[in-house]
């Protein structure tokens, strides 16, 4: 586990700062609210839950997404409260959380809301204004900064997810942070749960968003830790502009930027399933062999969300069984007469037959921090990678008490 | 828990015996192999999983149905061993199982093999002939013969499911007895697990199918325990015939049949819920208001296997808004400002907003063993009712060990 949270290296995009605080709406001693603020007005794009009961951020923030083109000076968040199933009045608190935001740090353009925590509680909104200030007041362009936002939206995680890229194109250097959340309610169909990645490129929001999209579909929604979707999965980025690097579609300069924020958000979901609630264990789970990407990424998350088969790896028992009956009940078409089956260097059944393995060679295998899964279907080139983590007693404990 | 089974008052259906034994495939001192037997070819109706990587039993098992047109002489059932993922050995043995019972049963017509336990794993050919052949000799058309075929099938279950019906039409009595095995590897689209149910009305197979899809579609496939569906779940009715009371298309008998063939189908479907691997409570969620049966019921089965609100209910927590997120990713069409919520008597939700409860209250409500939770979604009148058990750390310590 690690515990110790190493930013050497990382540079920060230019023109975005943070902003963190204790408002008191966590218990004391803990960050919940946080602010990132661009210099000027910046291309913003950002992935929401598909979720019919979505929170009032999430509505909020797609209204300010529409009503001003994709051109925002910022994100407050706060942990602690979900701001979901709260009606009128939550919708009233998140766009009161976004203007007290937007005043606070004297901005031109307005401010996407965020929220994570308990469903069906009302902000403090006394308490969450007086956070806000505190954290405008502490704003910085720096890596601690950013540290400090990243923990500011925690929850149930044991520590924070972060990621940073830089790049060269068109002898202009850009830079990519980013930072999430989530430990439980964590699947995939939408952006899951909240990440905020910032950068310095300069990009019409829509070829953002185009980007984002992509990114976010072979990184965030690969992810599932317990096959919940969140009532407030956000995913959002900020492009401030202030590398002087522009964008233009299918240039070098957004081919490279696409690369490069696909490996950032592919790390902060490994960081995400590594710190599922109760993990010992990382888990990946490449499919291969598939008509299309999609198949391959359906067949993966339905392995990744069994529960026989998140125990079975907890009890480092290889009990490949269960890996083939989860991927029988995908609903994607397979011959299993074309299906072969590793984990780790260990082939365990091929063309429709167990192969015979040592117990011994599994147990190291599975004893290891990370598991890696490889099914090949046999019936197409394309193929996707998954994650997820082990499911253990200590998942139910976080969850049997998790307001108590 | 029930650790004593009463089958007082339960009556046989004529023409059907059942037959048990220990053939060592199991753990010494456990039944594992089990006879259903009709005096002569009985009408055979089944639905099976729709796993793509189904064992070799529900393979054979189609083809059987298919050649005999639907009448066969009875069933014949293994536990310790799925024979799935076995390849052309596996298909080979199933035959070979069917056959052996066939002789051994001295039946005119064909068995339908059926075999439960680990994947991946041949079945021990030679101990399993034997155990068919101790099983045959012991033969009973007795209660106590019904109930030790019901404990030859379990497996991690901690006891066996039964139910019985009996009823009159057209002045001739008949008679349903049925039993069924299932822990973990339980969800739907299919029957769910093993389910036997024997009866002494006469029906043409195509008849009988019909009737017994809908009553699944009403009971077993309204069940969740962990979202896996096992690659050998199978649901077979057997009807010898014995009562004399035959069955027509819309008869007063076919009607009073599929009536009480459903109770018993939907006793066994709560049974297995109670008892889901480390279950501490059965959860039945009623989810009403919805267009149509379909709809009410992924909902309901979207909040059955959502293990956020499986923990919370094991917990005695009684956070609503993870009940409320779990059907909103469901992927049915809903309107939050129509939607209500009750667990027990407490209403928790209503028109978009939250209700203001006692804890306590909801500590009593969750302190019991059975735990109702009724959604009306305000859409439409058509329910549905689902079962599912809450979700502890002894589903875990049971299915990380479980080859152990």
């Amino acid at each position: 586990m690690r515990t110790k949270v190493n930013l050497q290296g990382a540079v920060m995009p230019l023109g975005v700062s943070w902003g963190s605080a204790e408002a008191g709406i966590k218990k004391p001693g803990r960050l919940d609210v946080g602010l990132i603020a661009c210099e000027r007005p910046a291309a913003a794009a950002a992935v929401f839950t598909r979720n019919l009961f979505c929170a009032a951020p999430v509505t909020v923030g797609r209204e300010v997404l529409r009503e001003t083109g994709g051109m925002v000076s910022g994100v407050v968040v706060n942990s602690g409260c979900a701001n979901a199933a709260t009606g009128e009045a939550g919708m009233a608190n998140a766009r009161a959380m976004a203007g007290a935001a937007r005043r606070a740090c004297g901005a031109d353009g307005a401010f996407l809301p965020c929220s994570t925590g308990t469903i069906g509680v009302q902000l403090p909104m006394d308490r969450l204004a007086a956070g806000v200030e505190a954290a405008a007041r502490g704003m910085e362009a720096t890596a601690q900064g950013f540290h400090g936002f990243s923990r500011c939206i925690l929850t149930t995680d044991t520590h924070e997810k972060l990621a940073w890229e830089s790049f060269e194109a068109g002898g202009r250097v850009a830079r990519i942070v980013g930072c999430a959340k989530g430990s439980g309610m964590i699947h995939p169909d939408m952006a899951t749960l909240l990440a905020f990645v910032a950068t310095d490129v300069e990009a019409a929001p829509d070829l953002l968003l185009e980007i984002f999209r992509r990114a976010v579909n072979r990184s965030l929604n690969c992810l599932t830790v317990d096959g919940d979707t969140s009532t407030n999965d956000t995913a959002i980025v900020l492009a401030s502009g202030g590398s002087g690097m522009r964008l233009q579609h299918g240039s070098e300069a957004a081919l490279a930027f696409e690369a490069k924020l696909t490996g950032v958000t592919q790390s902060l979901a490994r960081q995400l399933a590594r710190d599922g609630e109760g993990a010992t264990k990382l888990v990946e789970i490449c499919v291969r062999g598939a008509k299309d990407f999609a198949s391959a990424r359906t067949v993966g998350l339905t392995i990744a969300r069994s529960p026989l088969v998140k125990t079975a790896i907890y009890g480092r028992d290889a009990n490949w069984g269960r890996i083939l009956c989860a991927a029988g009940y995908s609903g994607v078409a397979l011959d299993p007469q074309k299906v072969s089956l590793r984990m780790g260097p260990l082939l365990l059944f091929e063309n429709g037959a167990p192969v015979a393995f040592e117990e011994d060679e599994a147990l190291v295998v599975l004893g290891g921090e990370e598991v890696r899964i490889e099914l090949d279907l046999g019936g197409g080139s394309s193929e996707a990678t998954v994650w997820t983590c082990d499911l253990t007693e200590k998942y139910i404990e976080i969850n049997g008490s998790y307001r108590t």
